[in-house]
């Protein structure tokens, strides 16, 4: 199956929903969903029917459309919005589903307003579970975007010293991203030393580095769209008998879930395989976020991966395995592995060296 | 006036839209507003009595939104939407207002069903006007912004030469704006070469710069959340009389802009007096954009200064004036500076220098 098979085989699967939803026509509105099911990277609205296709866009795309779905129709005269009512109308669609939890309540009142045979029917997020299933060009993706991430990380390992801030770190790793190949970071990095550590979602500071710290360090790199998301947490120096041991506790319970871990099982019964382990070693009030989560042209979507997550982890599916331990004035240590989840378990895609092992 | 006492008048005038939209309790849900009527820079929704507010975020942000709005009260637990619902129920109001043009269709269905005594009612982009005019300590910001932006930009002119990249010179650009003490760019920069520069949106590729080329670069800095927005055009090496001709055009349609802008004017005519002169010289076709737009918390907010733009220009706003001149298979010239609107006129905010005159 060639790519543009790919891409026509994720519009079966969603025209598969919209006869199960009994709707005519489906307005896709969010963009990771336009570009999943088009190709196409611009601004624009996707109307689907029950055979045809419309890309509603605008002239600062239109080449760039041909280029990148060249197998559909796109529009670009006027706003999006009215481009895609257009269609609808001229369908003669009963029933035009939206995206309700991404379209907003003026855009449905125009769609109230405008639509001439067409009810407006706001449906769930299905394509966001669709997208949760990756296939073989979107794992290629996710890998090479882990291996400039890797290769990044290893190019900074070697440089941070005593008297760098985490700001430089920070930048230097972006650099090395860009510089490998990427087309920027997925997500801002942090990179938390210290007691810095102990904030799960620390913003890199003008804090500088200096010996004995530990350094919570959450990046990833972006590969035509696709998401790579990995945490190594790095000792200056050598670590004391506490952070050996905070360490080497986060350590065993994400090698605990990276190793339970089976295709099939809720969200939630993965995170308690890590949550045991922590819970065993005193850790359990110091791990306040959830094990993981899906990773693709978002860095955060489906399945969720957290104490109450019910979504069934399906073979094909990306996620991350991070747990953490976070210790107030003292500092965290989060350790996390992108996985590809097969129907043997879970691959690890992020091959970035560990400091302690 | 200080700082809290600016983003109290905020709220006043908020306040004072509430009643003429006769709602008791408002929900503000777009980051940049709850942002700009707060000081909270994370994450979670505002909502607005006719005399208390509440602040509804989570555990992550708690420690930060008594820092950021120590005046506010605040609540953590539970989803920020749930926490909103609940203040709006418990404080009797009758009519709830929300941002029709922010809020999704799947939340205002939730406000449908869980609010007990009130009604949702969807309101206009009101806060996003009141936006339009910048206060002092607003003022400061994007100044400061802009000044980040042009050392940056000394920096980097000195250092383009044939054989970088795009790509290479964007990360400089970049790297010196974060050490120059930027939160980071304020958009994804466009250093579109030679040929390239026909893009008006064009993304820094692997092309390598060469003797003759022209170069648009349009970057920006964000600094405690505003946004810088400017654009030089520069040469490498000497112009020829066609690369001397548009340049010089340009430059003419922006300088009688800059001099003909005055308060009060409609976008559409300070747009027409650049749109004139192009049109003098022979370019009028190839201009294709708007003039300019509004610049603050967001890169692009109101007022609109486009062919079509009917708003008025206010003292206060801050806006961009960037003609352009695009030729396929040719490159492009586009020239834009950032603009105070005062009761004289235009007051230019960005200083980096220009390559021709």
């Amino acid at each position: 199956m060639t790519g543009p098979d790919r891409i026509e085989a994720r519009r079966v699967a969603v025209r598969e929903w919209m006869s199960e939803a009994e709707v005519d026509a489906l307005l896709v509105s969010a963009a990771p969903n336009v570009r999943w099911l088009t190709g196409f990277t611009g601004e624009g609205l996707l109307v689907l029917g029950e055979r045809g296709a419309l890309l509603c866009t605008d002239s600062r795309y239109t080449v760039q459309a041909a280029e990148e779905a060249p197998e559909l129709e796109a529009a670009s005269d006027g706003g999006h919005l009215e481009q895609a009512i257009a269609r609808i109308n001229a369908s003669g669609a009963g029933r035009a589903g939206f995206e309700s939890g991404h379209v907003t309540y003026a855009s449905f009142q125009r769609l109230q307003e405008a639509l001439e045979g067409a009810e407006p029917v706001g449906l769930d997020d299905r394509i966001k579970h669709l997208r949760a299933v990756k296939d073989a060009d979107e794992v290629a993706l996710i890998r090479r975007a882990a291996a400039v991430a890797d290769a990044a990380f290893v190019e900074l390992r070697a440089r941070i010293e005593p008297g760098m801030t985490e700001r430089e770190a920070a930048e230097e790793l972006r650099r090395q991203m860009v510089l490998g190949g990427a087309e920027g970071p997925s997500f801002e990095t942090i990179m938390a030393s210290g007691p810095n550590g102990a904030k799960p979602h620390a913003r890199p500071g003008e804090r500088e580095i200096i010996e004995g710290d530990l350094i919570v360090i959450d990046w990833g790199a972006k590969v035509e769209g696709y998401c790579s998301d990995c945490t190594r947490t790095v000792m200056v120096g050598e670590p004391d008998e506490r952070q050996r041991e905070v360490w080497l506790a986060v350590r065993e319970a994400q090698v605990a879930a990276l190793e339970g871990l089976r295709p099939g099982m809720e969200g939630r019964e993965i995170d308690a395989i890590a949550r045991e382990v922590l819970r065993e070693r005193g850790f359990e009030r110091e791990f306040g976020h959830g094990l993981g989560h899906g990773v693709g042209l978002q860095v955060h979507e489906l399945p969720t991966v957290g104490q109450k997550s019910e979504n069934e982890v399906p073979v094909g599916a990306v996620v991350t395995i991070e747990p953490g331990v976070y210790i107030e004035g003292w500092g965290g240590v989060r350790l996390e592995e992108l996985v590809l989840v097969t129907e043997d378990g879970a691959e690890v895609l992020t091959l970035s060296p560990y400091d302690l092992q």
